[in-house]
């Protein structure tokens, strides 16, 4: 039987309980913000002392699964996917050469405290805002360059504002998925994990959305994306679309490009650690040479909606996903 | 194929190289133990607020796992233990009816930045100072005493010795597992999860030592137990030693009793999630009889050693582990 | 995402559809009857031409799962047991030597047709009053006497309502469980499966009510526990009712006794395959000292909330729920 | 051990026994068809209520194993593959844009009751007999038009049987399979679930029979094809038939096009929840590729050899049956 | 669909065939047990070297699984169990201090060639010879000590044979099982693993036979054990034998003691992986109390009927099995 | 806890017990070869006497896995391998049409007696050549030619060093594979499974070297396959470079063609059972096209590091390495 209530939804009866929750809550934000900002200023330290970089990609995990409309497994995903990055049963050589074990190609700042941020009340819009806060700082630190580890897709939004916000300019956004998570408000939440393109469509934050992999899309799907001008390619038509997306080009004009690969772009036969399994998607091979050709200055990406909770027992899926994140450091760093 | 070498243990080249590693450590460590003052002080005056209490425990995640002989899992444990806690499967309310979600019960100020710290080369030494920091930065804050959630079981040394030098002197350790873990330096790390208990003796944290559920125990294991006056009681003789361990007075004389729970004391029937599977353990009622009827005033406690990569894929050793933990929290509260 | 509707929940728009529904769900409703009475007609015909009994086992699936606060699993159940009760790896006699695949001893009628009921539209008050018509064709034919394959707990109402009902009397009911499951109405659903053993006792259905097992009770359990007189025997003070429990003695001076058996009265380790993992349960082996002991007229039972989508691959859970069924068609088979 | 006999195979020893059985057995029958027959008479009505349709797709299980040769887990396929399509991890439209919610898309009319008959001891041949006649029983209902979830492939033969009888003519049919499922007689039985498009040509209920996805195919299998002008289509050959495959026209001339899926067509990787693990076959987006180009009119169709007691513990493969039907369904609804 | 025919049963077609495999057969035979016979002279040599011991005991594998009833898993099972009896994850002595890795305590002589036998056609009644003249080659090699790991049951026949021939005379025979294994011919088949005792008391092998764990036994095995004065103890009187069979005394007066432990004499919760899934069973510390108390002679045993098909992914089953084997050799070495 | 030291690596410490051991190994070694030479001896004569062949493909298993970098399961794989190929879930006949239970196709000598050996002490070097040596007693029998079950891919050096011995010169390998398994010394063991080739090619036992499927490829990969002028075919290059594999013709001018097949070449979504998981990889139908194609007269072949510990539990990759073999053995077979 489940619980009627919990510490998270605990009732507050007086002001002056209101009061103290609030000023803790601020404290709490202020030493987790300066915790990021701390590991994001010592790695950019090192990459310096190393030799320096263009562009380094730095992983920041953001564990938050409960803006999920199903499953919430998502938000164990971050140490998983580091784990798998640097499982003993590969190498640390990306497929055309770089070497991830060079702190000037790869750094890592660890995660936002999400959970910790929700078990001390704070609410959603708080939290979106320190996600999009975090982002900053590790863009703070050039030549750090965010690559983030999701989570639900609810966290592409804080991720891309901040991207844009702090280059001043919209990008492109190249997005994989199985579903075009445009929903103006998925069950009335509008930081749903199915409604984070809307809001980054609505916030002018992406000049070009390229959604590929759809194959399950409804009316309001279709109409949202007709609305913002986005670029649909279902999966059904993929056969005559693959050619010409194994050969984008993107970003110029804008302040770059950002990739956002949910996992469950593809089939699940690749990729069953997923929280909506949708037959008939993408190859691992062909995200790769969709990724691997691409055009671009790659100013920011996030691979989100691994849900270890339905992985199978000896990890693929986290392969998968450590794999995209792995060549996603090589696409962004020089 | 293995990589040849990682992000995690590169090589530092020059003097300038190092000195901006150390300054960005004790940085990063600042931060890490503001963010936990600042997390247990926030619980403490809610707590307050809503009443006070004489004791409330306070859970504290180490996500530690590499002080393990054999698997690292245990280090995905904190958040797979306190979903489980949560579940909407089961009530909140203990079997003896304290109830989970009345915060003067049961607080939670999230886990030790384990993982950052290790992606930010601080080694074992100082890891386990900033456990102990951490715990006593949680009893600094009355009435939250600490319910440690593991990990593997090297952080029940740090975690012992501040509980005691916090309050002043040793106190009576019951320690249920499978094995003694006192190897003086088990494959030469003094910090390995199979010699905490060597630790804490060494160190006089604990007066008595009471070890149940033991079965795999070597001769070094029987020397060094006899070497601390370790009280053993081995499972080949538990159906004599049964009545006595369900009716123990413990913890008076000194500043009271820590209750050491390794997951693995349970059979594996029981408790599949564990990294070493020793057939012929404790029943979870067996453990419940001796916990719930233990006289003594509980400092301090921990849950060690679950490994969510071994649990199946129901999470019944997430439930166990998480029902442990309830049953911890009744028993310290009040 | 969730769909947003379903055929399921369809709006009814205009009178002559809601007429037209109306009908054909009686028609429907009139047909399902039908066959399960031609079906217990069959069996008791059977049994009379092998030579006849006082009283036959006769197995009657309910596969309703929809009343669970939790997973809906149980549903799936019915069929899974019958192909573990005849499943090849064990032999077709009981522990104390019943020949089941004697018509005299076991028969089955099949299922009560739940699903396709809801499918039509068929609300819960009408299936609970299925349930319990179905139950009574099966008492019309003598010598059969029902065990009910669940299902979910809430099936325990109708099932016992019309027990009492055709034999003109309240019984006694042992029922062995974690959970007390007599919540007055759990979220406000009276015919929860947390909610029908207070169902059962407002409604007189039963003189004594002896639950065995208990290890998740909160207030409101004890206190409708009182309120109702209900014998309620916690697992924390099992090793003290033990004997008592394996010597009980039931029914007499009411028209007999009723068993439930909820398969997570068992420990997790002895039957994974359930929806509420709650560990420190009974073992197999107490479950069978208490029911193979028990001295009384067992003029029903159910087996109630295996969840096979949460067994082990080799459905060790299917094997305990199906040796359940058998042990008690021993029992009540005369 | 395994039991010496059962219920299901108890001998029969007197005439009057044996009249008995038979006249239990028509009215069992007789019930179940009026139970078919009204819930379609029901469904066909809210149809027509909500404005009417060309056609209809009609869901009817067939819950029949026994026909397999080597397990017989897919009589449990029926519950789990609706369970999946209106699974909370999707929504409820189609590729294309079809809403399945609208019951003028998409009817059910719940399952044949075969092991019920079964347990009445019916046999194989009248088994048959009930499968098509309650077939027609739902073609009578214009405009449903039956998509049948199987069950193993023995249950095509009865099905197509029944929809060229009604229709009046024969059909062309569209067979994805690994195997061609056209032994004369497999082990001596003519109604396996290896022989039945032996019986479908042998009885000129298809003009052309085309057979995409072999790959398990034997002299005996290619004789027979020959020998009845089967178009059969190997997996070693599908790269240079790809084009060709992917678009068919048929049905011209004849009564319409019926299409078998047999789960296996597809690889092992996409569709692990099979009973015969046969490499190198279909992806799921080839299939679609083949169903969703197809041009002709889709009188009939069926999903078989689903074997739940294979699948993954997710349910992958009862997602991908789903799926299948869910676009079988927008290719027959108009 | 299954194979008509295969290699292994393919038809002897002329004399010249028949006596080419018959000198072929004889050939391979002869290498075999050479084999066997020179490492049991080495592992002897290497004893006598180390100083040498009183009783060695000396593990002999038979991968035989085709004499089961249902599943065929346990001819896997030898090289698994020797895996998990070095697993890294625990140590190398038994729970009363004996030191396995000790050549004086346990030895190995690898496994008879079973598989490669039946592949060359040799059949059961020649098997089962070649059983006996390998454990007679290890046992002519004192101070070695036969302990057997299976294999499916029907090996115990073959072994305890060559045991009681080596030594002159009959054992006590110590048997855990969930069946009785005493059916005249199983099926049919006298080497079945269902008809094992009756074959080992028909020929006079054993003086006394004690069958513990009984729960699945019908009347030919109570009828079968009161022909040959089997002491069967069933589980549903073990709370009143327990305290007897945990203070036995055997062998006196005859050659000794052997023990055969059927791995399913367990609980399918302490032993999922065999093939026949029993509820109701010992626990593991039931099985240690009464092996590690009984007073003896153990001049050889076995362990078998562990199915490595069925275990969980992470091998509890093998541990256990593998607790088992190094447990008897801590009773048998001296 | 791990174990200090076991049987394997017990210290030997007299001249007495060095000789002893010596002696005994030759012993047993000579009793090895010679078991695997009669078996050859009389499945070559079976040949015969069936009227012979060209060319028969002969399995022989090499279960050895302690060269590999991370996990050790392949050791388990042979007996896995040939009970998939003989499963009753598909037939005897190859994709072609070839009969497998053909004598004069297929034939087995079972398994070089690797891990015995290891137990009787004997070390690399030795084992190597026993390998080989075991090899060419097979290919001492015409017409059976070497099919090899590995085992990891170590066993391919001593494999193609027997084979080109044998043969009397180079041949051609076509090598599928993740990996290029190439380095010098890998971790300093120069009989690593991930340097074999490195010794193929310094032993001159390859004239051309095609590797297929590589992704994980480092500068050391990259550079000795430059120094041994391997064709390296990397995924990220296969869309253009598949025509070409596709229709590849070898080993004219040379010996002839060895065909080594590491299952991680293909996807882990068609392979999930390997230790290196390595996403991005060939379909089965991709492999198939490929060696099915090629022409070129083939002297032998393995099947390599197939883990059964990582398989699903339906052993989905067993069916795929089987029919691996299968297919090889239609192209080797004439």
């Amino acid at each position: 039987m489940k619980r009627a209530s919990s510490n998270l939804v605990r009732k507050i009866s007086s002001a002056v309980e209101w009061s103290t929750l609030v000023d803790g809550q601020n404290r709490v934000t202020g030493a987790s913000l300066t915790l990021i900002r701390e590991r994001a200023h010592l790695k950019a330290e090192q990459v310096r002392a190393a030799g320096g970089a263009k562009a380094t990609s730095c992983l920041l995990g953001v564990p938050l699964g409960h803006n999920s409309s199903f499953l919430q497994g998502p938000a164990f995903a971050p140490p998983r996917i580091r784990e798998a990055i640097w499982c003993g049963s590969t190498n640390s050589t990306t497929e055309a050469g770089k070497e991830l074990a060079d702190i000037r190609i790869l750094t890592d700042v660890g995660d936002v405290q999400i959970q910790e941020m929700r078990s001390c009340g704070v609410e959603d819009e708080a939290l979106m805002q320190i996600i999009s806060d975090s982002v900053k700082l590790v863009m703070d630190q050039p030549p750090l360059t965010p690559l983030i580890l999701g989570g639900d897709h609810s966290i592409s939004y804080p991720v891309v504002r901040a991207v844009t916000e702090h280059l001043g300019g919209p990008v492109d956004v190249l997005h994989l998925d199985a579903h075009p998570d445009i929903y103006h408000a998925f069950e009335g939440n509008k930081f749903s994990h199915a409604s984070s393109f809307a809001r980054i469509m609505e916030g002018g934050h992406a000049r070009r959305l390229l959604q590929v992999g759809l194959r399950s899309i409804n009316k309001e799907g279709r109409d949202q994306g007709q609305k913002y001008g986005v670029e649909q390619y279902e999966m059904r038509h993929f056969s005559k679309d693959k050619e010409k997306l194994q050969n984008l080009k993107l970003g110029e004009g804008v302040k770059g490009v950002y990739i956002s690969i949910d996992v469950d772009c593809l089939d699940p036969a690749f990729a069953p650690g997923v929280s909506h399994i949708e037959p008939g998607g993408l190859s691992f091979r062909d995200v790769m040479d969709i990724v691997q050709n691409l055009e671009g200055n790659i100013v920011g990406a996030d691979v989100v909606e691994f849900n270890p909770q339905r992985d199978t027992v000896d990890g693929m899926t986290a392969m998968v996903a450590a794999k995209l994140v792995r060549e996603l450091t090589a696409k962004m760093s020089k």
